[in-house]
């Protein structure tokens, strides 16, 4: 029985042997798994057991952003073969749903995706995944960057969704890792600049070492003011929420323009209050993001293409052997943190 | 001095002479007016003197839905002569801010609009306007057809911004007459069917009589329900709100289907609540609308070409000298008038 | 053995017995067929033996137009049961392939379709097809009706390409059956006005009994000079060019507006002449059309409710025993008809 | 009497006096020219007397790529004042116009244009100009940096046009100075990589300075080869023809992928032959490009981000005394020249 990290109910983890399926169908690819990041909803079940109604009733293994390397492929696998580097998407749809034929595959509901239970995650020294779902990595991507893939692919879905025409200006609301994802998806995506809000320092200080993010720490400043300083007048093209926070909304269609759009990123627990005359003024177009689709490859390009580097976003790296302790590490919450990652 | 339907303050009304501009600068024509719809802005700045920021503070000329003939040009005028039944679009911007030369113009903070304060409206035998918003009508266009343009107009902006595919299904919230101009738009738009949701049945009942509107009688039936029988479980592409109630909003998550749109046309007075992770997981995007742009000549092809008949919606006509009494029996809002209009 | 119309080879059809796989699958259903039209693809191969690359080199069943009832169903299908009435998108894509993940399964090169070879067509009493191409048709459409479909989505797609607005006006070079369905798709689609031109006063004599549809026929009339007097100078919105004839690109973009759209849908055998800086300076867009892709469901739809109707294109309809004297028929190529269809 | 670089007829260059208007409007400013590059439209009208339709009748001052300093503000310019930094867009339309109302102004067939007959161009020491056309230079960006946001804008517009998606694979044939421009632009708008194509070695040198940019020398290399292997036989999201030339059509359709899009940017003075048929087969979407429209603002936040750096392209700077010296320079074509320069 291979080893791995268990969520054997809320706050508690362990690090044991368990029985996981092995078999590699005609589709199928075996993995090595060499990194793997730790995610807020990772921590949210450690720590709270559940995330809205995916409830852990028994143990799962965690972790769901990952990079490795092939070991085995499937009779039908033809575009991967034994010792490529790879990453892969978490999420597995029903090709012949509804959804998937439109190209929709995120939000079909049949989707199975890792560490939501009860499907299991991948911090475990290797997995089996559907071939379609595995993506190699170009030399220059290191398995940690490989691993970042997962978060920066709903950076570049949220960008994707924003329609970015070429020279927008942007405002991301919260510098956590994926307001920062975001951030870079966005500059990536066309965006002439970025402003980052956030009251934490610390967080805006790394997002400030990106050429074209301006950080904008909203303990001391107004963020409307800047805004409106910024484009002269006119407000920002686009809004990326990613606080999640309600508050946020409560001020956030200060800073679109006319036409403007605002993507909600962050989940708020509760309803949010939507000014909608206000929001009809500027005739404002609101996009909300589930994850992901088509982006595995586009983040992959550019990233070995030079044009994205994440380096910089990883802050510490663990032994798979103090799993645990990476993971009460990422339950406090420091604000210096931004992606922890454990390499096995 | 000219005669006109004058709101002297909140709840008065007076029939009576007043003093309007009337040199006909290069750019403008001089109007006879034929008829006038009554608009629910209207009776709203009658019954409450005010319309969010826009305050009556003193007298002004109601009326904005007009059609009627030319009888003056400006010298610089070429597309209009005398003679030329036409009808209006009431709001002229700045055609050189930042947002008409994006072809925003209805969002332009400059904009001035007719019976909006302090602008005067067009309820008086002659006006003068920009000949740039001045359109001819078709011969087979009646004038008081031509006064239905300018609800219609944000009918086809909410439409055009719902960017239907052609064969979509939609679901309108609302059956006033904003409402049933977003179904007839929607359909005039590409969609197939549009399901109009309502409690009161005179409205659902005139509604009903357009081939392709299923109307649905909220008080006795479940929309979700029905709109997840008609679509097989799937839901509407689109979803139209039209009540501007809040309550439309608590369940309107339930209707659109994964990857639709919702377009907000109706303005609640507070804040609506928005649930975003429901939102999310089914990557809804919505939509703001603002009067409209560019909608005059689609709204006037689609009548003169027979595609789309508006007369059902006219359901009673009063003489100029009868004025007053209209808007008394706008304001009551009797569930079986749709439109009524006042000719000249 | 079923009997089948098969082409054994150019210009000889026989309707005779051949073998046809006939196994259901857990995904399929068998179908009765009902209707079958006969598409100018059909005709093609049976008149020149080949279409581009495709070339019959074995005798093949004709037929892809086509409507029934399901008579058995797969195991694992849920949306359909035997005595449902049906119409088959005739092209079965790679689900997992690259272009089908995107939602464009029609450009996927591992389609397989019917009566393109290698694959057998539909003109036989019983085919066995995949279910999730396979579509329930309303009470109110005919298997006649049905069998109408797959043109229509051809249609459709070019409706869709176009990105009509409401209230657009468009162009249609050609009045063949494919330059017909275009019209009354792009007026399904938001059109307010359809010019189609062609040479032949019976087909424009069919066209123009659909309300909005303007017919030139360009023998006698100039189609640019109509179309500038029909849009104030200023052009279309949108051209279909249906003809397929290298001739009528020659003028084509004197049609469009000032960023407007041409969607190319009959392909002309040779490289059209394309004058690019004329183009420019109208920053006209060209889109191009090969089949459709989820446009079954749309097109049933306005069908359904009474949208389009299809029966006046219907213009003669034969038994199954004379299915080769309705090819042959087809093949004469006669200006009044539309549609041929065998009834099985 | 000020001094002009005039084009006094085909081949025929004078630095003299010239009569040129210099009374400063309402909404104009009057600008002292510092920079102006030279245009390859320029050169052509120097080399040729004319471009297409429009011929030089009379002598013409020459260049529109300009960057300077205000000295004069009209009594209605708000939003500049003397000392400011600028650069200036050459082509100013009517407001009013159906075009310049959509938002399409740069496609208004009233648009007078810089050096463009018969309107005079730039090449003298104070301009007279809109001031809605005036641009403000962060102080980052440099005059020589502020008179390339003219052309860049080209490459903006090309890739706005183009609609891409983040992390796009882009080709662009012909590595001139539009091409390098619009391979620099669709980085900046979101491709992750560039194969730019050409057979002059020291412009693919240049091209290759920047990251995300491949050069394929074509004299040497298969494209379409190269485009396979690169994209694993899928083919490039975008392909921007920029060389004009009729040759690269003939082949220009094996480089996208399915879905794709060609953008037409140069414009070849002949009809090019387009394969409609194997076009459709791959639903290939064109696009062509006149100028720009609202990429000024859009640019010139890229160059003050630092996002875009358009320095390295500046190959040799000519003092306005040495200007027709610099034409005779500019139109040799040597292959390491990009763009040329004159300070005033």
């Amino acid at each position: 029985m291979p080893r791995a990290l268990v969520l054997e109910q809320i706050r508690k983890l362990s690090l044991r042997d368990i029985d996981l399926p092995q078999e590699v169908g005609p589709h199928d690819v075996r993995i090595k798994i060499h990194t793997v990041g730790i995610c807020g909803s990772d921590v949210h079940y450690y720590t709270h057991g559940r995330i809205g109604p995916f409830v852990v009733n028994a143990p799962m293994v965690l972790g769901h952003e990952a990079a490795g390397v092939v070991v085995e492929t499937g009779k039908d696998v033809t575009h991967l073969k034994a010792g490529d580097r790879v990453c892969m998407e978490p999420g597995i749809p029903d090709a012949n749903s509804r959804a998937s034929r439109l190209g929709l595959y995120n939000i079909d509901p049949a989707v199975t995706f890792w560490a939501t239970p009860p499907v299991h995650g991948v911090l475990t020294p290797h997995v089996v995944h559907s071939a379609n779902y595995t993506y190699k990595l170009p030399d220059k991507v290191s398995f940690a960057e490989g691993a970042m893939v997962e978060p920066f692919a709903v950076g570049m879905q949220a960008a994707q969704k924003a329609k970015i025409a070429p020279g927008d200006t942007a405002v991301v609301t919260g510098a956590g890792p994926i307001g920062i994802m975001v951030a870079i998806a966005a500059l990536a995506g066309g965006c002439a600049r970025v402003i980052v809000a956030d009251f934490a320092q610390p967080k805006l200080d790394i997002a400030a070492q990106y050429q074209g993010i301006l950080p904008i720490n909203i303990g001391k400043r107004d963020l409307a003011e800047e805004v409106k300083q910024l484009t002269e007048g006119w407000g920002a093209d686009v809004v990326f929420e990613c606080s999640g926070s309600p508050k946020a909304w409560e001020t956030l269609l200060d800073l679109p323009r006319p036409g403007g759009a605002v993507v909600a990123v962050g989940l708020p627990v509760e309803p949010v209050g939507l000014d909608i005359s206000t929001a009809s003024t500027k005739e404002i177009r609101f996009e909300t993001v589930f994850r992901y689709a088509h982006q595995y490859d586009r983040a992959i390009a550019l990233m070995g293409s030079g044009r994205v580097d994440l380096k910089p976003l990883i802050t510490e790296t663990f032994p798979f052997e103090e799993s645990v302790a990476a993971f009460d590490r990422a339950a406090e919450g420091r604000p210096g943190d931004v992606k922890l990652q454990i390499t096995l």
